[in-house]
């Protein structure tokens, strides 16, 4: 994912209401990045009075170099899974970075400038794997596939390493849900 | 957990071998403090080259006021599994600190002006639950136990909460086991 930073750093940042895997979506997202892309990386939550409203977010920094700041400044990729994290971080987003929505959770994106993409993520899971719980696996495929943020094998082998036992193959279901959506988006043009 | 520090702020350090469940034992603590204790925290991964070779580190910085850096400067505690996690980290815990290892698996602590525990930690999982998947709770137990660093109610609420469903009370046994190590050390004096 290229961006305008005069280092190669990357930004994503991962948000809904608890229960929804983020955090663990943002683990596999580092562990893809730091373990399978060979880059550094860094993984944050960050809990304030928030934590206790059910929100939920994580956040990943991806670089070639030495991260000096764990965490996002300017996100180039939004995922918001609820109208409410949609609300809070939709503005700080980067001119021309990606705002990837549920569009059956999330009605309104107040954001110019920027690439807003919406799908039915927690359908498409219940679809792929009949299983909502797989979400974040497909927001994960769609969000990769859309931005490169790290390489399909890479973020593949760690929703795999994370996966509980017995669950890999319907969780590579979920991710390749996602990956379909996003070269769909992108063929549209 | 008092400390020197002009804020109220906590440091806690988790390492060890990937696969001990040290980033969830993060997430928990992180949990803990924010949820169910009410107060601020962060909870990071940094994922360098290290963590190719399987090791696993997690931090958590918990505090009443604002939290301006959200990595570990200077452990207040830390927990290491494995001898390359001790090694690594064990100069960085502050004087006066916790330095927590599985004694099975740590033979040397290089530090000094700290106070050492030495817990066979996953014998201790197996024995109280027969799942060695459960050392990083018993972990949690030891180091909430030994420094206060969240209160016992959080911390059995948060576990509770991210337990796969159906193993909830066998997490509650391995929290437990590791209290009651906590309770003998300081009973000891």
């Amino acid at each position: 994912m290229s961006n305008n930073k005069s280092i190669d750093r990357t930004e994503i940042r991962l948000a809904g209401e608890g229960g929804q895997g983020m955090i663990l979506a943002g683990i596999i997202l580092g562990e893809a990045a730091a373990i399978y892309d060979s880059k550094n990386a860094t993984q944050t939550q960050s809990y304030g009075p928030e934590a206790r409203g059910g929100a939920s977010r994580a956040e990943v920094v991806i670089s070639n170099g030495e991260i000096d700041h764990p965490e996002v400044i300017n996100a180039d990729a939004l995922v918001a899974l609820s109208q409410e994290a949609c609300d809070k971080y939709a503005g700080n987003v980067r001119r021309d970075g990606w705002i990837i929505v549920d569009d059956e959770k999330v009605g309104r994106v107040l954001a110019s400038h920027v690439k807003i993409v919406r799908f039915p993520i927690m359908r498409m899971a219940v679809e792929a794997t009949g299983k909502a719980i797989t979400t974040n696996v497909v927001a994960l495929g769609v969000l990769v596939g859309l931005t490169n943020a790290v390489s399909r094998e890479a973020i593949e082998k760690a929703v795999v390493k994370r996966a509980p036992k017995g669950t890999e193959e319907m969780n590579m279901k979920a991710l390749a849900a996602g990956f379909e959506a996003a070269q769909d988006y992108i063929g549209r043009g």
